[in-house]
């Protein structure tokens, strides 16, 4: 079996579910940490700073600083300032979103015609940003957002995602938004440049078909579906490309890479 | 030609194009008016009461009191208590949609499980709303919708509409909303027992092809397209089931009707 030296590592369903731990990715990851293997986590969430998603990793004993996170509020922020400097946009979002992209050095603007409408998960969704949007995005702005996940599940049940609060602004505007976060490639490009590997040398691990491995998928880098949380076994046999490997956890993949 | 003694009227496109009056279209209701035929006006509008609207009809002296108005609120109402008494219902959407809810002996609930989710446009909308509609949907309450409306035309463009807010909701749960303003034949059936004529003796006359003459075809009514508002002759062409008749505008046809 190829060796890797470098993870991107999906979090919820891979690393926890909901607030349990799944401790065979811990264990993991502990052996990457003494084994200085490059690891990233890659989340879809756009609302949490790196900061605030170390320190939940921390509390479940994974090693893990800002530095190992990777949201796609960071992957819009460095995509969209890498090609141009000093560009404007109006956002909708939460601090994650905000920080990652005034950090970057992006002009957050709410009257000026922007050059990007950028979205992400904002639970103090308003009409009068929504109509903003719209207004901006028809008069040109180019319109990014974050994650296209239709529903976002919480203790109380699935709550309306990212995708189903900018679906108001495609269908208003009749505009098809560009997705950052997985399954576009674009934030497994951004994180690969984080986190210093080639892509032959890079290992996508995650959980969800749809998001995790079709990201990888486009990418062009090698994935490792886990059963430890959202895909089945049996929708797995329903998708057409498959990942490169499977395991049940991943105390399973380690022995396997042992052996 | 047949003589029609009911006549079901939109209004923006039909009677006005936003603030400024179809002079011909106010002629032809006061000759309605003299003539003694039974006439409604038939809006998606969810927001604004029958009071309201009528106002801004005589406004443009068209001869309207509330008895001659029908929105998609009221159709609502009636539809959804005409089966059954005491239902109750947990509401988003703006004055007009509450109180025509509300005449109609519905109980409107924010905290109880509701045998029915209504949805209107409110412009007040906001993620906490959202989210509940979400979650009693899931929890099996009817999904209905005042319209489906993906726009609202305004002074400053076009503004996220009813089904751009309603997409939220239906991607969230994964349900299809009912819709009982146009193109739904329910407020058709709903107006023409306001109205009291018959489907046979009863014409439609709008502006907008996916939205009025739909509605009436759905419906079983014969139905008229005037080329005042969103419908030209080049996309008429592209329709399959053709309205029953055409003109230019009301002015026409009463002429034609005259002859």
């Amino acid at each position: 079996m190829k060796r890797y030296s470098g993870f991107l590592i999906d979090l919820d369903g891979t690393m926890y579910r909901g607030s349990e731990v799944i401790t065979e990715a811990v264990a993991f990851v502990k052996q990457l940490e003494k084994q200085s293997a490059s690891y990233l986590f890659v989340t879809n969430n756009s609302t949490k700073s790196p900061e605030t998603v170390a320190t939940l990793l921390k509390s479940m004993d994974v090693p893990a600083t800002k530095e190992h996170v990777f949201t796609s509020s960071m992957a819009m922020a460095s995509y969209l300032t890498r090609t141009k400097e000093f560009v404007r946009a109006f956002v909708i979002g939460e601090e994650g979103l905000l920080e990652s992209l005034k950090e970057s050095g992006m002009m957050v603007s709410e009257d000026e015609q922007p050059d990007y409408v950028v979205m992400g998960l904002d639970r103090a969704i308003s009409y009068e940003k929504l109509a903003k949007a719209a207004t901006y995005v028809r008069q040109g702005a180019k319109f990014f957002i974050t994650n296209g996940d239709a529903a976002l599940p919480t203790e109380k049940g699935l709550m309306p995602g990212n995708g189903s609060l900018a679906a108001v602004v495609a269908t208003t505007t009749g505009v098809k938004p560009f997705v950052v976060g997985k399954p576009s490639p674009i934030i497994i490009e951004e994180a690969l440049k984080r986190l210093g590997t080639t892509k032959e040398e890079t290992l996508l691990i995650g959980d969800n078909y749809d998001t995790d491995i079709l990201a990888g998928i486009h990418a062009g880098i090698d994935t490792l579906l886990v059963h430890t949380g959202v895909t089945t076994k049996e929708a797995l046999k329903q998708k057409e490309a498959q990942p490169t490997y499977t395991c049940e956890s991943l105390a399973d993949w380690q022995r396997s890479i042992e052996e």
